[in-house]
């Protein structure tokens, strides 16, 4: 009377599959497979001490009565989260849409053409509304915006001052993540009240807010003005709604904006995610971290996008980089956008004219009751004096259901948006005891600061009023895009498995959706019961003692992660110890954290199998013995192996007096029969979006818990509006980050149960080696461990096709687009060679799909190293065909239209179809445009 | 500070489109054209009185408020509704999928094979599992499948007799409908209690319940030969779930099964809807009433979906037609189908022997505790005997969160299913009063009746286990059709306009799905209050007295109205009045509908313009002057048109006697214009899937309330569970029909406002005047009124060209199919001829896209009559081309790919192609395949 396991529908392969992998691979169980995969001296054999898991109904429930817990109350706190509508039709066609939420990080622009356009727009919709050149495909948060915007303005600035200067009415999360920023990398933060005092002599960056946490409109002219001509940059963090009727800081002569797009139609979620936004003037678009998303043309010389300037990466500099951040907040950047497709430009600057009027209004009844307002221009908000009685009015207005902000014991700040009613205002107004006002308002701010200038006036932003219209161009371009609802996406490292539709619907309940994240405790007893179980749960599985869910992506578990060892060494007098090692076959990202902790990298090299050369690692502990504080390993490694040698790793390491720092991207292939925490490492990050179901929204959004062992448990991440002054660092804007998607991995987490997750490590292991085995003859698959066995992942060695034939990884990864797949990942650890990761969720049938593929391109590329292709013109060369390349006119090319269009194997009728031909990057790189071409562009 | 219009997304042309449409058919405003196109005789000149129009979001809320007067209680009444889990990945990708439930039905079957699959499977499912040869692709609910099982028999006995037999064990419900089915076709009801009582010597039918109402399983088999023995055929209404453990219908000998997929994963919605369905043996499927999916080939000789025997249909065979149902309910089916493709052979059988597991338990517990329970078999319910307690048990178990049955006063049903949990069961002891059990327990039915045969045995019931591969399956087959998700459906007299995200997200809410039809009314206080707000603004905007949801199609509608007729008649003594008459421009299920309600059908002609004869009609009128009952008339007219003379017509049938029923198909040309219960009309059926919104979901489900003038309100439908003897006609199953989508119409209706719905109407009259004034000179448009205007639909004449080409309608609705449009209405009607509705949703843009297209498709038409291309193959003959068409290897046409592929103006990035050639539906019916074909029939 058991009710049906949720991981028989997370587990691709049945019992019947599982036996035919397993005669393949020549084992006679998985547990047998996993004997023989994982090393003895990690292995841990016990059973994961989780509840017994819940059926799909069951968990649905369970989660019902915790969000039940929270409550939802009329937020007016504003300090950068505020109410908003999502538009129902972007809710259920972009949010709750497969589509686009199972998509992967847009690396493969010909099959990505849906999203991307999708970010364009987002990009536009910044510049426009900002008035400066160049903006990203979105960042993490405003206040991890801002703390990029600080290191961009220290790259760029001729200043060699260290100071930088920040406006005390900034956001107050905002100045804790850049304080703890800065501190690693030697900058001096001062925050300085600008109405009072003056500016320092030298710095080399000036971080304002617009309009500024208290409401305030200032212009901030002058003070531009006066960065510039001590050499340094300015940064306007503003609010893009706002900017509507302001004059943008583009105009005013900021160097680069930061904010977030949250209120443009991404619920508040108790902190996120939603999409931070950076733009920059011209100049500095090459110094811009962050995803970027350019225009550029494909094979047939079409418009086509992809992303830009991806050498400016932190993959690519390692440990040149600047920034860590390898995502982006796409799916919540693609809601933010099509708010602003959906309402166009006169739609926006009517909701930003009636959010004004109602703060007018509510300005005016306060005075006319008698509570002093500042005599300041605002747009939103307003913070009323009432003094010593602050408390008492928040409390009030708290049981008439609305939360305001308390700023200190005589002063509540008050913010309207959107969703502001007139029974809004009348409960505050109540609050503050003074009577429902109903006179006549004007608008509050000086001309001079009104904006005159036009934006969003590109047609996409017109074209798509009507539900109708706005529902067929959401189609239109999820339809161009493919995705984990069309087929295997087997990128090596990032876990594309099942996002289940039972962990995701309760991300679009108003209780977890509609929660402001300073709300007081006694509303959200529900997020905060649900994040404890999370964490604990979490601990469980990796062997760690404590975890903090603040980090929103896997970049910033790291610089978390590496941030707490640099505290621990320094809570102990061991401050001089900033030296990680780092192997060479690390994620670039690695190593951009470390410079990020304020570390220097010293690299170790692998050995031929691809392990961590403990030699190399001996000598470089040696040189750096004193200096040592941590090397970062992944585990399994980059390369797919469990590497026998990690826990005399981890022991050599401590040995030395460092920490080891576990990257938990490869966890898929741990869980239930390994556990870091135990077997000798300190801390990890997490990727809730690789091992926990997180969806990859197309590139984010990402969580990366961080974990730790008892001994750097003190210094794990604070809270952001905290009192300060516990030394924690701080690392997003939210205390538990990205808090409204926490209810997938509780729900995986809850649905599989022990014995449910340890099934999915070996079903992921199994299936990798069922991939090895199978492709081996055809292609080399490089590295391996125990018994030739791969742990979730395998490397297909191409080079010695690509000498062989001339045909490169991009040839095979874009001919795979032509049989229905996305390609694995592309020369990474190793160049010239595809990493292949099938999961636990992909079925045999689908499975064998893609081998059989990759067989018959195998037989492709010796058809051309034969001759009877010629090397530039070929299926590889020219893949991937669209169907107007194959149904044109014209065929010139030495082989049937149908090898190209419909190769062996393919689903015919339901055939994928790239909307582009192959995209040339570099075109567009030399030529960039990073915002909507014009509609000509796509003419014939 | 007014929030957002939602009239302004809903209408999809702006304030500049309105102009250049208004110049284009060269008027100054909306209200000029309609003063010129409406006769004033029927002009209403009011302001609708209806609530002023909510925000999506204020509609939401209060949709939220009245959802939360309804309780969801654990539903253990059954009578044919059962708690039931939607698995998730459906509820998400099916019925919250606009791809599924905007499209239309598949008459075009090139663009509708998904869900012509997906129907397919429903009908491999019932046929496999009711153990038949045929079945279609369902019904409206249970009992009206029943219904139309007796007129099934009726005309395929040989029993001369009139007596159908009826199962005293039969749910209520199925009694009802089936008795107020009989009555106006002089089939007399015999209610037979199969235990006690002896079958008659004559008659033509006899109807089982398996398992009965009562839970018993019974061997049918001795009752089945003797029917046969009298020449009568057996309808077994049978619990498909039960079927996967019990001896099929088809084994025992029935000729027919019927019932209802509810607890296939659908959920109650307090009634509906849900797919019922119809199976029969081996030699009835040419006269299985409604929609039948069969398989044939496509040009290419590949095999292809479409319906099948449409000859059958009403709309073909009019006043000879046998049943008037027009539609089914797919999108219900749809997820049905899923549910076992879902679950396969053995999840089915594992939730069934769970349920049988919980009932037996149920019964043992009872027994231990000293409770009555009859000794008979049974598969999922209980009836327990408490004398003179049941009202209490119920009454406590209530109290404790479950509803039972209470049978009568001594008497309490307790049916199990799916989502039953121990919990239940206990709460259900304590209200007996008895002990928790925990005891072993057997299964409860003979060893003959237990099923041997195997089932769904189809790979597609097998392949599909995982949730991945669930969701590609759904994603499949989405993507093969067209549906309003991408672009215009401009079909005459089925208005395809937007269904709007904000009206369909409360279909999925747990308040509104899981009510079952028979809770206490205590628990529906929400559901009763937004039907009595629903009919009362369909009354107002009608001009009705009352008006009736319980119709679940608008044939069902026809028949409801045409019954309170029939009744009104009898009521005053007149009972002799049996003629209706019908303009010859009827839609044949008005004609069909006169002859269910047991009334002979006149015709009345119509002259040169299309309009009634007026002459005819006093011809009719003369010689029918004392047998008159009624006239049916739709209104605009078929052909699209106001006529002038409808106040005359009117007036001329009440004056000899008549009632005038007014159509409602064409409602969306006169809301907020006219009123049809003002300008003459006794009566009239609604479209809540045309002119309210509801989508039509692949061909259902619709919903066709009754709305009447004050005279004929007593005769509106009866409570189908009601104490019966009160007269009032039974139309379906459920008291308020399909209850469970009027969240749709209510906040359509809330959300528009009388402006709102105003304005729609005449932009969907602007608009198809625009298509007129655009095409004119191209097609001759057939048909106007005043000053040359059409009303929301024009009528496009191709018989010029097919007379000068040879190009028929069909070629031009395949070849709009190559240009991105689903064909509109075709020989409806007028033979010959497209009739196009472009309703108010669709903006300019669009508008424009099909006039371009029609255009070129006429310049297509001309190359073919110049000779320029052969008549047999030409880019209109070959239409649709699919993509490996185009791209084929050989290409023998005359005209070049590009033409056939991308004609002018076609989205070529997001071009839709059609995953099979023109189908061929002849051959089809020549070899009736209509369930699942083998796999091996789609290789290459």
């Amino acid at each position: 009377m058991t009710a049906e396991q949720f991981a028989a529908r997370h587990i691709g392969p049945d019992g019947d599959d599982e036996r035919r992998m397993l005669d393949v691979v020549g084992y006679d169980s998985i547990d047998e497979l996993m004997d023989a995969a994982i090393p003895e001296v990690i292995r841990w054999h016990g059973t994961l001490d989780l509840p017994e898991p819940a059926s799909e109904h069951d968990a649905l429930a369970q989660l019902r009565e915790i969000a039940g817990r929270n409550t939802v109350a009329v937020s007016m706190i504003g300090l950068g989260y505020h109410g908003t509508h999502t538009p129902a039709v972007i809710r259920r066609n972009v949010l709750e849409n497969p589509a686009w939420y199972t998509a992967y990080t847009p690396y493969q622009p010909e099959i990505s053409q849906g999203r991307l356009e999708a970010l364009l727009n987002f990009q536009t919709m910044v510049t426009d509304l900002t008035g400066l050149a160049t903006a990203n495909a979105s960042m993490l948060d405003e206040a991890t915006a801002a703390a990029e915007a600080m290191t961009l303005a220290r790259r760029a600035s001729k200043s060699r001052s260290g100071v930088y200067v920040v406006d005390a009415d900034a956001l107050p999360q905002t100045v804790a993540v850049i304080t703890s920023r800065a501190q690693p990398l030697g900058i001096e933060v001062r925050v300085v009240d600008l109405d009072a005092d003056d500016l320092p002599g030298e710095f080399f960056g000036l971080h304002l807010q617009y309009p500024g946490a208290s409401g305030a409109v200032r212009d901030h002219t002058p003070l531009v003005e006066a960065a510039h001509a001590a050499g340094a940059l300015v940064t306007v963090a503003a609010d893009l709604l706002a900017l509507t009727l302001l004059r943008p800081p583009g105009e005013i002569g900021a160097d680069i904006a930061a904010g977030t797009t949250q209120r443009f139609g991404v619920p508040m979620g108790f902190g996120g995610p939603h999409a931070g936004y950076l733009a920059v003037r011209a100049g500095l678009e090459r110094m811009l971290p962050g995803r970027l998303v350019g225009v550029s043309r494909d094979a047939a010389g079409n418009p086509a996008y992809r992303l830009a300037l991806q050498t400016r990466e932190q993959h690519i500099r390692r440990e040149r980089a600047t920034s860590n951040i390898c995502t982006a907040q796409v799916l919540l950047a693609v809601m933010a956008g099509m708010y602003a497709v959906y309402h166009g430009p006169d739609g926006l600057r009517a909701i930003a004219r009636r959010t004004h009027a109602m703060a007018a209004r509510l300005a005016a009844g306060l005075r006319a009751g008698g509570v002093g307002v500042a005599d300041v221009a605002f747009f939103d908000t307003v913070v009323a004096t009432v003094p010593g009685r602050a408390a008492q009015v928040v409390a009030d207005a708290q049981r008439r259901g609305v939360n305001l902000r308390l700023v200190d014991a005589d002063r509540v700040g008050v913010s309207c948006d959107e969703t502001t009613t007139a029974a809004h205002l009348a409960a505050v107004w109540a609050a503050f005891g003074v009577p429902a006002f109903d006179g006549a308002v004007d608008a509050a701010w000086p001309a001079g600061l009104a904006r005159t200038s036009a934006f969003l006036t590109h047609p996409v932003f017109g074209a798509h009023r009507s539900e109708t219209a706005m529902l067929r161009y959401l189609r239109r371009l999820a339809d161009f895009d493919y995705a984990l609802d069309r087929g295997m996406i087997p990128l090596g490292s990032c876990t594309m498995k099942l996002n289940a539709t039972t962990e995701m619907e309760p991300v679009s309940w108003a209780e977890f959706a509609h929660v402001h994240p300073f709300a007081p405790p006694s509303q959200t007893a529900g997020y905060r019961e649900l994040i404890a179980q999370l964490e604990g749960w979490l601990a469980e599985v990796t062997g760690y003692d404590a975890v903090s869910v603040q980090p929103n992506a896997g970049s910033q578990g790291e610089l978390a992660g590496l941030l707490a060892i640099r505290a621990y060494h320094a809570d102990r007098g061991q401050g001089h110890r900033d030296v990680c090692l780092i192997p060479s076959s690390a994620h670039g990202t690695n190593a951009a954290s470390a410079v990020m902790a304020g570390m220097r990298v010293v690299v170790v090299g692998c050995d031929d199998d691809g392990n961590v050369d403990l030699v190399d690692l001996d000598a470089k502990i040696d040189k750096h013995r004193d200096a040592l504080a941590a090397i970062m390993v992944t585990y399994p490694s980059t390369h797919g192996v469990y590497e026998t040698g990690i826990a005399q790793l981890c022991a050599k390491v401590h040995d030395a007096g460092g920490q080891v720092y576990v990257d938990g991207a490869n966890l898929n292939a741990l869980v239930g029969f390994a556990k870091p925490g135990r077997f000798g490492a300190d801390v990890s990050h997490l990727n809730l979006h690789k091992t926990f179901c997180i969806p990859h929204g197309g590139g984010g959004p990402g969580v990366g818990p961080v974990a730790v062992r008892q001994h750097l448990a003190p210094f794990l991440p604070g809270d952001p509006c905290g009192d300060g002054g516990d030394g924690r660092p701080v690392i997003s804007a939210a205390r538990y980050g990205s808090a409204g998607i926490l209810p997938i991995p509780w729900a995986y987490l809850r649905m599989m149960g022990a014995a449910g997750l340890t099934r999915a490590t070996g079903m992921a292991v199994l299936a990798a080696n069922y991939v090895a085995a199978r492709l081996r003859e055809h292609f080399p698959v490089l590295y391996a461990g125990n018994k030739g066995l791969v742990a979730h992942e395998c490397i297909l060695d191409l080079r010695p096709v690509t000498k062989a034939a001339g045909i490169s990884v991009d040839d095979v990864a874009k001919r795979l687009i032509d049989y229905g797949f996305h390609a694995p990942t592309m020369s990474f650890p190793v160049a010239g060679t595809l990493m292949v990761e099938p999961t636990e969720s992909e079925d045999l049938a689908e499975l064998d799909r893609f081998c059989d593929a990759m067989i018959a391109i195998r037989a492709e590329i010796d058809a051309v190293a034969s001759g009877r292709w010629p090397a530039g013109d070929n299926p590889l060369a020219n893949a991937p065909h669209t169907a107007a390349m194959v149904s044109a006119d014209e065929w010139p090319h030495p082989y049937p239209r149908s090898v190209g269009g419909y190769p062996v194997g393919v689903d015919r009728a339901g055939k994928y179809w790239p909307p582009v031909r192959r995209v040339d990057g570099a075109y567009g790189d030399r030529n960039l445009v990073c915002s909507c071409p014009a509609p000509e562009a796509f003419e014939d």
